[in-house]
Order: structure tokens, then C-alpha cells, then sequence
């Protein structure tokens, strides 16, 4: 009954639901973000301080939201999800931080406010990335029962390294190549796409899904994740600087290849709209219960979420 | 039966014998790094290039042989614990990286090399490291059991984290009460000390040894990684640059703290001859199969290990 669903979820997914969903998420990932960070009165005080600057600097939570999601999905209680949502946060967070260093992306500016080196040093800003990272590894470990922190910290460690985020980001520094479109592909599903498909992967990890239904969610979770490069990269062009807080067009200016400059705006989008039908559609065996992945994953064109 | 300990100890580890059971040892390890590093001939290429320039620039291994020897010792097999020893290779390798940029020690020279930096650049330099540590924890959670790989993983993560390795380079960054002696003492008893004593645990984890053995290797580790701190402060201003490959008396050029600064070069290696007695002595009660471990403690004052 593929109609009736197609129907049914929209309505059942308000905009409103999906957006106060969002809301009571990112408190249950911002409080639980709160008790594991270090304190700022302890030792190192400056160090502790900049991981809560970025930590806090006003994310949307998606990664976490997304590993929270899909333990559920799978049967899972969230509250077994949340140390996992948290470390996937901590390493989203890192990669943002050592991003925006001069000798790579050089950005004064995330999310509207100074990015961590400008706000605290270089010097600083690269051990607050080392620590966040560490720390995602701490968590993992700790927090989940002996059986699931290997596999867990494998999955991440795999997905943020360097086959896997890092990949994505060394192959956009190099300057062979940049119109290829398969290279592109390359650098957009390792730089973003890995840590987002490997969030979802998680959080059915958690729950103990089977093979079969986490094969699905890493689908959902790899298509999710390239549309929402492409998004963001069609944001950057449309110049929705209030939006993004943070410059425009600079991906451009930096020589880095996005899908707007090799595709062009019109097919980026629909390029963005067939990757998102392809992750809804990857959820259709889950029934009306997928509806809030799904209604996240449409968001994902609007960046609404 | 301490005098005969005394007695025998020295005689049956000589200094033929322990040059040549390192180089063993170092021969094992550096085996299992080149299986576990990724390809040059892997996209990207670049980076895979910079990990393994960095890994194997010439280090003595010091941390990965700890892991090895606290493991037999507990008479856990070598091979069990070789995984765990290159992933504390690794995150050594990540931190030398990540100091010697500009924004922190600004060391051109690693080991007589050019320091990662300026062989391949900054952004790669920064690259590297991140995907050394995360290599790390990647290998821990594949490559042990798993009822192992979550201890083994947060053992790691806390000691190489923001309230441990990365909490001594942190503060020795800060301008604030340099002549302190128990800052000093924070400072590289986290700095170098965290990384050398959570070696031997981790080895002593592998062969499962229990919590009394495992303490008594615990202390033995703190020491010596103090100690060793020490001595690498003395070698900096003993000036043996060729010995080290590395400028001299740049941590008193950089207005970093160090043990020769605040008590002078006696009471340093007084003290640091003290911190090897204690460690030696915390081995005691595992009797003469401590032998290597002893003889590796005492050669840490000549710095021949």
C-alpha cells in the first residue's frame, strides 16, 4: 500500500510536529552534551571552555537527532542512544573546529559567531578539535554496554577517518581533477555523507536491528547525507548568509568543488530532490512508524529542520 | 628476598640483551603498523603518504614496546597485545604532529626530519593527526575481543584526552604560574606521563591481569613516564641535538616550563633517578620476569632504550 502511505505521512508529519520533535531532541542531546563535557572551573580552564564555546555555538543536532531517530525506529529506547548521539555531536563539532582553521578552510565565522581559533588561538583551537574527537571515543566507550562499545566505536572511528570524512576532506585540498564529477561524488559523500549515514547506522546498532533493516537505514543514511551537502551547497551560492551565519559564495572564492558549479543550480536541486525520494523510499518497509525520519529527510530541501 | 633480586637482576638483563629484545620488539611493532596503515596507493593519497612519513620517521617505539612488555609480564601473549600497541604508536605520532605546527611548539625538525608540516603543509599536517588518532581507536575496537576493545578503547581516550595528554599540553601553553612546581609537575606528568602509564595498563588489560597487578603497573608506568619527561628536558639543555634531531634549547627559547628551569640539572636527574628507583621497585613482586621491564626503567636514565 505505497499510496496510502504516501498519503498518510505528510499529514500524520506536520511541519509543526517535526519541528517541536526537533525541539524536545535537541534539549534531551543539549542536556546530556552538558553533563559530559568537562566543566570550565576544571583544569585546563581555556581548553575546557572552547570545547563548550563550540559545542554549544547553536547547532541543529541533525547527526544526533538522526542516531536518536533511528534507534528508534528500530525498536530501541533513545535514552540507550544518547551517549552514542552525544560523541557523534563531539566529532561533527571537531571536524567543524580544525575546518575552519586558516591552513584549511580559513573561516572567521560559524554559525554567526568567531570560529574557534579566532575566538581562542590557533593553538587552542586545534587541541579543543583533538580533545572533542578523544572525548567522542571516551564516551562511546564508557557509556554503552560492553557488547556494543567495540562495534560502535569501530563504526565512527571508520566513518570520520580517513577512508571515510577525513578522505573527503584531504581530496577536496587536492587540485587534480576538480571537474570530475565522480571525484565530487567522492568528496561530498566522504566529507558530509559519512558522518551523517553512519549516525543512522548507529542508532540501529544500538536498538540491535538485523542486518537487514541496517543495510536499509545506512541507504537512507548515505543518500540523506549527499543531498544534504548538495543543499548546503546551493545555500552557499544563494547567498543566505543570515541563514548559514557565515560567509557566501567563499566555497567558490576557495576553488573547492561543489555540485552548483559543475552542475549547474537547477540540476543540483533536483539532483538533491532524487536523493531524498531515494531515502524516504529506502524506509517504506518501516510503514507509518519511519514518518518522522522520513519528514526529516524532506526537510533536509528546505534546510528547515 | 630484595639483595639477590638486586643481584641478579642486572646481570641477567644486560645491556646487549636489552638492546637486542627491543629491536625484536620494535621489529613486531613496526610489522603491524605497515599492515594497519593505509595504502599510499589509496585515495588520498596525499594523506595516507603524510600518516606514514610520521609513523615511520625513526621513533624508538618506547610506548608500543611498554605495551608489549606489561602484557607478557602478565603472561598475556605478545600478539594479543600488538593491535593495542599500534594504536598507542598512533596517537604518539598524532601529538608529536600536532605540536610541532606553528601555532604550538613551531618545530621544523622531527627526528632529523622535516616535521610533518613542512613536508607536506599545514592543512595535511592537520589532517594527519586527526586520522592517526582516529586510526587509533579504530584499531583497538577491531582488532581486539570484545569484551576487551571498550576497556582498551576508554583506557586510551582518557588518557590521551583533554583531562590527560592533551591537558598537559594545554596548560603548558598558559602564561600563569610557571614557577609552580606542582604545575610542572601536571603539566608532564599529563603531558608525556598519561600516554607512557596508560601503555603499560593497557598491556596489563590484555593478559587480563587483576586489579592488584594492574595497579602496582599503573604506578610503575607513572614514574617512568615522569622520569622520562625529565630526561628529555635535561637531553634539551645538555644540548645533545644530534642526538635527538632536533634544535636544542627551544622549550627555554619557547618559555616553557621544564624540570631543569625551575630545580637546575642536579636536583633534575636526582630526581629523576628517584622516580626510576620507585618504578623499579613497584615490580618487585613479579620477581625476576620483570627483568625486562626493570632494565627498560634504568636505561631510560642513559637514554639508550
Amino acid at each position: 500500500m505505497p499510496e496510502s502511505k504516501e498519503q498518510t505521512l505528510p499529514a500524520l508529519w506536520s511541519e509543526e510536529l517535526l519541528k517541536s520533535t526537533l525541539r524536545g531532541f535537541r534539549q534531551e542531546i543539549d542536556g546530556a552534551l552538558e553533563s559530559i563535557l568537562p566543566p570550565e572551573s576544571q583544569r585546563p580552564r581555556k581548553l575546557h571552555q572552547a570545547m563548550r564555546y563550540s559545542v554549544f555555538s547553536g547547532g541543529k543536532r541533525l547527526r544526533s537527532i538522526l542516531v536518536l531517530g533511528a534507534c528508534e525506529l528500530c525498536g530501541g529506547k533513545r535514552a540507550e542512544a544518547l551517549p552514542t548521539a552525544c560523541a557523534v555531536e563531539l566529532v561533527h563539532t571537531y571536524s567543524l573546529i580544525h575546518d575552519d582553521l586558516p591552513p584549511l578552510d580559513d573561516d572567521d565565522l560559524r554559525r554567526g559567531k568567531p570560529s574557534s581559533h579566532k575566538a581562542f588561538g590557533e593553538a587552542t583551537a586545534i587541541l579543543t578539535g583533538d580533545a572533542l574527537l578523544t572525548l567522542a571515543f571516551e564516551i562511546i566507550s564508557r557509556e554503552n554496554p560492553s557488547e556494543l562499545a567495540g562495534p560502535l566505536a569501530l563504526e565512527l572511528a571508520r566513518a570520520a577517518g580517513s577512508e571515510g570524512m577525513i578522505a573527503g576532506q584531504a581530496m577536496d585540498m587536492e587540485p587534480e581533477g576538480k571537474e570530475n564529477m565522480d571525484l565530487l561524488r567522492y568528496i561530498h559523500s566522504h566529507k558530509t555523507g559519512s558522518l551523517i549515514a553512519v549516525s543512522v547506522r548507529m542508532g540501529a546498532i544500538t536498538a540491535r536491528a538485523p542486518q537487514k533493516l541496517l543495510k536499509k537505514l545506512s541507504n537512507y543514511g548515505q543518500n540523506l547525507g549527499l543531498a544534504f551537502q548538495i543543499t548546503d551547497d546551493l545555500l552557499d551560492v544563494e547567498g543566505k548568509a543570515a541563514k548559514l551565519g557565515k560567509p557566501v559564495r567563499q566555497d567558490q572564492e576557495h576553488g573547492k568543488l561543489t555540485y552548483p558549479s559543475v552542475l549547474g543550480l537547477e540540476r543540483s536541486r533536483t539532483e538533491a530532490e532524487k536523493l531524498i525520494a531515494k531515502a524516504v523510499a529506502e524506509l517504506s518497509s518501516f510503514g507509518e512508524s519511519s514518518g518522522f525520519l522520513q519528514a526529516l529527510a524532506r526537510s533536509i530541501l528546505k534546510r528547515q529542520y
